[in-house]
């Protein structure tokens, strides 16, 4: 066959393929938004039934032999580029034998089961013995893959293609230091002993939450013509196709839960609404990383959101309803520092020992250095040694994420990383334009979201996450600057 | 291969095809709903390939051949049905050629396009070329089919199995006959000369509307926990699957049009729910035809829900809000007959006139002796026959109906045998219990539910809609119930 007929066969196989998972993306998002309770024996057949039809056509032999021939092609930037990545992508997904993958898919469906009932019975012993068994499945399925160097690089460039075990545990050291240092001086200072939570346990109607995330989502670039919010348990962003993403979230106790949340969710939104059309139903049309993806909800979540030339944009629409009239008062109080139990409810500066506790249990999973039943003690020990606090249950400490029972061991890392990513983007935009703050305090983000679209968005998975950061950034992946990012934020709300 | 590996592997085909069918159901339902203006393009693509997907395994070689090994073993009775049923769908499916289904959903796909607009603008033209390209490729359809008899009924099959042209026009001249010579009674009646319309043009403010709407599904069985209702410019039911059926309804200027549209979806709604769960995912799992479909929901709307009986229970409910206090002005306000351009504005003595107008037209279309430059004026023509009155333009005329534009030709009629044999329906139910109204007058629904259950729902596709009928009504299809109960019910509300 020709080269160019072979460039047509993978694209029709590509096509297919998402197409199928566009499909699967909507049976997911209705599941967890408006699907009758009964429906729910019949949707996992459903979501399998796509799944299987998917996976069949990524390792299907004619996709892999016109793969073969493509390798040896002289082709476009593009066409190279499309070819490597989805031969990564076959090339992996042809090593998991078939068995295996039905083997994960009924442990971790039971497995989330379990850890629901576990989680609501605070016994971590509940989702043990499955947790035993997709601890086993997934070291299974990183020996199939067998990337160099750690067992655990396999399982981790799933998630964020090229990273390894190797700098992660480089790069969280100094992190972990810095942030040590950093909340020892917060908590030293006077502002910190004197704090009161006032703000979160304020009342805020629904009404007025959606009124003002659906405000918010519109400003940064959300338009009605593409996007919808909704309801759900767990907030969540997907994507159904081209001109069509979605986010839920859902009303707390915390009065700004929905707000932030959907800043949040925004983020991933405009990042999906941004991938490059040009290479809609390919491989390309794809964020290169779960942490490059993480990084845009981090930026307006947190850089924008909860930066201080935001709120004098947006504080007016708060301060009557929670009679926090001081400026000064109502921006620190969002910003507050203090350790917490859950990860999603952390400020900034504790969120990444969160992050790094995950890493080094599940690391220690999976290397065989840490053993599934001794994890609550391991887990709490870790609380006491990075937080000072410990929990008082399983429920609080080692059962509140889903993630292990859905055998994503090597996701939490991508968290941190998105939050690096997201103030390096951040020193990159003031650094192009010094006056942005303006147009923040003005709620015009037009500048920001395009800036994001051009150096971010546009590239979708042509490059991997670093080469984006270095191109954008001048340099890549560095914590310093996400370390530099929180010191002169806190250092002032603090007074230290 | 043995009788149980064939019975497998078709039960396996069957799974896979209407497990398509319904995430194509969720795509279609969703676009209906909720999806955003601009993923359009893109759903279009996603529910194409999942059609042709289920198609190419409906015409599968595979499944074809062990079919016809399997008509020749002796099965037990519901596997025998199973496969003669399904051998019936293949046969039809793998007689249509592959360019022509392609040629069909593309003119279809730019005829509802043009019918939209020709209504829009009330001009017959724009949609006439379009028209004329549906009904040539339709006779192609009709001719690969070629079941025995008019060229129509091998259209109409697919949607009333078993029906003819021959008996539909039988049926029909008499229907025609004793609906015009009731409406010259109620016509004649002083009643009718004097009435007026008041309800119609009443203002309901949505909140309430919809807290009936709600109230009115539960009531008569349509649990939250399988079902759910959602707002959509036409109003539609569909099945996603076991455990969750589904129907929207919209607010439209008649403030009961909400609330007689969902009766009416509800209806087929709990035929959905009501379908055999050991059947599930197999063609079995199914109503046996779009008129048995329909009895279902005028069931529910028209002998229940226009009924005195249920007016008793509910009218409290109303009479507040719209200040006509008096019962008896009420019920016959809701029954007001009068003729109307639009179809689904009839009251149910016009009905079956509207559908007898179509029916011969497109009869004539299919057949030759009608063609598609002459619609408007046969239409008006026809109009003022049998109803007296004439549209001012098209879109109140010939552009009303969506089905031509999508190739539905044939599908016209099932709307009238709804209508008859809701009437047997409720004829041999008030035999069966003769004190039912007094359920009704209670707002206790479930022993109706419960027979139609018993009688129509959990038989699925396992006879055809006349073998129902005759087995629950003692007789076949027969108009002449319908007239009964159309003159039993009006003479006393026109008091003749």
């Amino acid at each position: 066959m020709g080269k160019e007929q072979d460039i047509e066969l993978i694209k029709k196989y590509q096509k297919e393929i998402f197409l199928f998972s566009q499909a699967y993306a909507l049976l997911h998002w209705d599941l967890e938004t408006y699907m009758p309770k009964k429906g729910a024996e019949c949707r996992a057949e459903q979501m399998a039934l796509l799944e299987s039809l998917s996976h069949e056509k990524l390792i299907s032999d004619e996709l892999w032999e016109a793969l073969e021939r493509l390798k040896e092609e002289d082709l476009s930037e593009d066409d190279d580029i499309m070819v490597k990545r989805l031969y990564k992508d076959c090339e992996k997904a042809r090593k998991i034998p078939k068995e295996l993958i039905e083997e994960l898919a009924r442990a971790t469906s039971l497995g989330t089961i379990a850890w629901r009932q576990a989680r609501e019975e605070k016994d971590f012993k509940i989702f043990e013995p499955h947790l035993k068994k997709i601890i086993k499945l997934k070291r299974k399925e990183a020996e199939c893959i067998n990337l160099p160097g750690y067992l655990y690089n396999s399982l981790l460039d799933k998630y964020e293609e090229g990273m390894t075990v190797e700098e992660l545990r480089l790069r969280f050291e100094g992190l972990k230091k810095g942030i040590i240092a950093l909340l020892q001086k917060i908590k030293d200072s006077g502002r910190y002993k004197t704090q009161k939570v006032i703000l979160k346990k304020k009342e805020f109607p629904e009404p007025y939450q959606m009124e003002l995330v659906r405000d918010v989502a519109q400003k940064i670039g959300l338009g009605k013509d593409f996007s919808r919010i909704d309801f759900s348990e767990h907030p969540f962003t997907t994507s159904i196709g081209s001109g069509d993403v979605r986010f839920t979230t859902n009303i707390r106790e915390d009065p700004l839960f929905s707000f932030y949340s959907s800043m949040h969710e925004a983020g991933h939104a405009l990042y999906e609404a941004g991938l490059p059309k040009e290479h809609f139903l390919t491989v390309l049309y794809d964020a290169p990383s779960l942490g490059m993806h993480e990084s845009q909800s981090r930026f307006w979540e947190n850089m924008i959101g909860k930066g201080q030339a935001f709120w004098k944009y947006y504080f007016e629409r708060f301060n009557r309803r929670f009679g926090i009239d001081d400026f000064d008062k109502w921006y620190r109080e969002v910003n507050i520092v203090e350790p917490s139990m859950i990860r999603i409810e952390s400020d900034e500066v504790h969120y990444p020992l969160h992050i790094i506790l995950r890493f080094e249990i599940e690391l220690g999973l999976l290397e065989g250095t840490i053993q599934v039943e001794e994890l609550p003690k391991i887990w709490n020990k870790k609380m006491r040694e990075y937080f000072g606090i410990e929990p008082q249950n399983d429920k609080q400490g080692v059962l509140q994420d889903v993630h292990w029972s859905q055998g994503s061991i090597g996701y939490f890392p991508t968290y941190i990383l998105g939050s690096i990513y997201a103030a390096q983007l951040y020193e990159a935009l003031k650094k192009e334009y010094p006056n942005i703050e303006k147009d923040i305090e003005k709620g015009d983000f037009m500048r920001i979201q395009q800036w994001l679209k051009e150096n971010i968005h546009k590239h979708g998975r042509k490059y991997l996450a670093d080469e984006i950061i270095k191109n954008t950034c001048g340099e890549g992946l560095n914590p310093d600057a996400y370390l530099d990012y929180l010191r002169k934020k806190y250092s002032k709300i603090y007074a230290f």
